[in-house]
């Protein structure tokens, strides 16, 4: 079995994390994991406390002398803590995790700053909730790591950052900041953006609106609960790149309110059908979840809502031998009943539908 | 232990059901499972066809005298389809589950239909695949059956389509046709176009930016697969609803774009973080998802990926007597080792992890 703590570090020498914030800790925690020494910074001494309590660290010491300086600060500051860190640590090579990629590494150049020991990455990982008490080892599992190097970037310096990315679990991506700053705009900051003007609306919604929402506006908005101080800064930092998407949506929404005005006007039907149609063909695009469906089987079981329920089916399907692939347990407020939806590779379904209702499972239709 | 299946049904004599497709079906596979005669109509013979083999119904007799008749056919035609039905069955009370209830209430006053035995309903309830394939008995458990009554619904026609909404494990809830277009325009008709044309930007995406895309995005969007045949008909039926909550839209983002030109004028950064933070406002009036993190504690267990492991985990928490009350399977590409997130309630936490550590399981930091 491989996890995220079996196999030895592939990053060299201590680690220095500036910034212990989710991101920050989280980083720790992993690392840590793989016997890494961990040394923790934070401008807030109370956030630094919580981190190394968490087990991310421990605090520097003068001695210290780290072969990587990783930087987990505010887009904001980015800049000037990378600036600062590479004058610090002349022998470490120093990256950052900084949302945004072209403005810090811009500012650095224009001030003249040695950019040879730095290389721009940005981990596609985060959660709602921030701060060292949010953080996890498994955060970065499988996720993008960008990284953002440049002609002058010595082949040491490249592994060393590589060797990070692979030892959180993440898969390494090489782009230029442009590209990066480009596609973030696009599948991050833009839907962001969006999520919070639609979460907006419910803001002064009659309480008979409350009550009649589904899954359907929950996943449609459940971004907009991030944290306003840090969005400001990433959409600020981005605004070049943002804004054309922003335009462009904007532009297509005018269409559809100005066919919605009167939508028997010859045409206006064919625009708003052909904003749904569009809105197919994008969300097509995307891997993973929605490519579930044709990777796995569904099964749909029925349970009482009682202890020891889902243990005896995850018993008895481990007794058939076959492996849950991803699930979903669904509570119906009312019933006292469960469901639990489970994913299985669709040449054993059958199988594993014949046998669990001969153990006498319910299995609901699908 | 209550479920689907095991109480007599409350709705009296037969059921016709006119459309079946992913609603009309559904609601016939619940209803027989409780021994309800079911009436199939559609005006697709194949689909009809496909509905019948599938258990939701049996075909239409010249003899057939129904007391419900329920019209799940598209919003552009169920007036029409409510008016001949009414006609036809004299007896029976006259549903429809067509997700805009003024205009086809409307529509047929003014041309002077008799609606003492029509009662709207919606049940707020479906999924981005429709037709006979898709459905399920269970696709209504837990959601709100809206029913709009005037003064002159008879109590024995109400009591009848309540019987229904109960029948199927819904939240029967009264109001008028007004208040539930206005609210269905805030909470669904908006969210859905909205997340159409987020995911329409995708289209044309470079390769390196869906790459990039992760669960958030694909939470905003994931609504954006829903047919643009039955959507258009939606939106242009509740349009007058829907067009003031777009304008708003339309002109929050205006703001945000004209701040984002230039964010370091004076005001533009706070015009964006407000815009954040109404969002966090907005999202926080949701229940469900979002209220669990306060309803119940999460707790992290990390799994070999193999047959029998989740077996063995819900086996020693129904031992430990420990109720499930949520739980996630995150599976980490590239690595052989899985996540389950099992919700449970904050008094038990502790002693579930104490129990789980020293049975040997690994807990991750939450």
């Amino acid at each position: 079995m491989s996890d995220l703590s079996s196999a030895p570090a592939r990053v060299q020498g201590s680690v220095r994390i500036v910034g212990a914030g989710l991101l920050g800790a989280s980083i720790g925690l992993a690392l840590r994991a793989k016997g890494v020494d961990i040394i923790l910074d934070d401008a807030s001494p109370s956030q630094l406390r919580l981190a190394i309590d968490y087990g991310a660290g421990r605090a520097a010491e003068p001695t210290d002398d780290p072969s990587v300086v990783v930087i987990c600060v505010p887009p904001d500051v980015t800049a000037r803590v990378i600036e600062a860190e590479l004058a610090a640590f002349p022998r470490a090579v120093v990256t950052d995790v900084a949302s945004v990629k072209l403005e810090p590494y811009r500012a650095l150049l224009e001030r003249g700053v040695d950019l040879t020991r730095y290389i721009g990455s940005h981990p596609l990982a985060g959660r709602e909730r921030g701060g060292a008490i949010s953080a996890r080892a498994d955060l970065f599992l499988g996720r993008p790591w960008v990284i953002c190097r440049d002609a002058e970037t010595p082949a040491w310096a490249l592994s060393q950052v590589e060797g990070l990315a692979l030892d959180l679990g993440t898969i390494p991506m090489e782009m230029t900041p442009d590209e990066h700053d480009r596609f973030v705009a696009l599948v991050s900051h833009t839907p962001q953006l969006v999520a919070s003007l639609l979460a907006a609306q419910l803001q002064d919604a009659e309480e008979g609106a409350i009550q009649l929402a589904g899954q359907g506006l929950r996943d449609t908005v459940r971004i907009a609960s991030s944290a306003p101080e840090l969005w400001v800064q990433i959409l600020s930092a981005n605004h070049a790149e943002v804004l054309p998407v922003l335009e462009q949506l904007s532009s297509d929404l005018a269409s559809v309110i100005s066919a919605l005005r009167d939508p028997e006007v010859p045409g206006a039907r064919r625009t708003i059908a052909d904003a749904i149609a569009a809105g197919n063909t994008g969300v097509a695009r995307l891997p993973g979840k929605h490519g579930q469906n044709r990777r796995f089987a569904s099964i749909v079981v029925l349970l009482d809502d009682r202890p020891g329920q889902l243990g005896a089916l995850f018993t008895e399907l481990g007794e058939i031998g076959v492996n849950i692939e991803d699930l979903r347990l669904e509570h119906s407020p009312g019933a006292n009943i469960g469901l639990a939806e489970v994913q299985v590779l669709p040449e054993v379904k059958q199988r594993t539908v014949d046998d669990l209702e001969s153990r006498g499972w319910r299995i609901a239709e699908v």
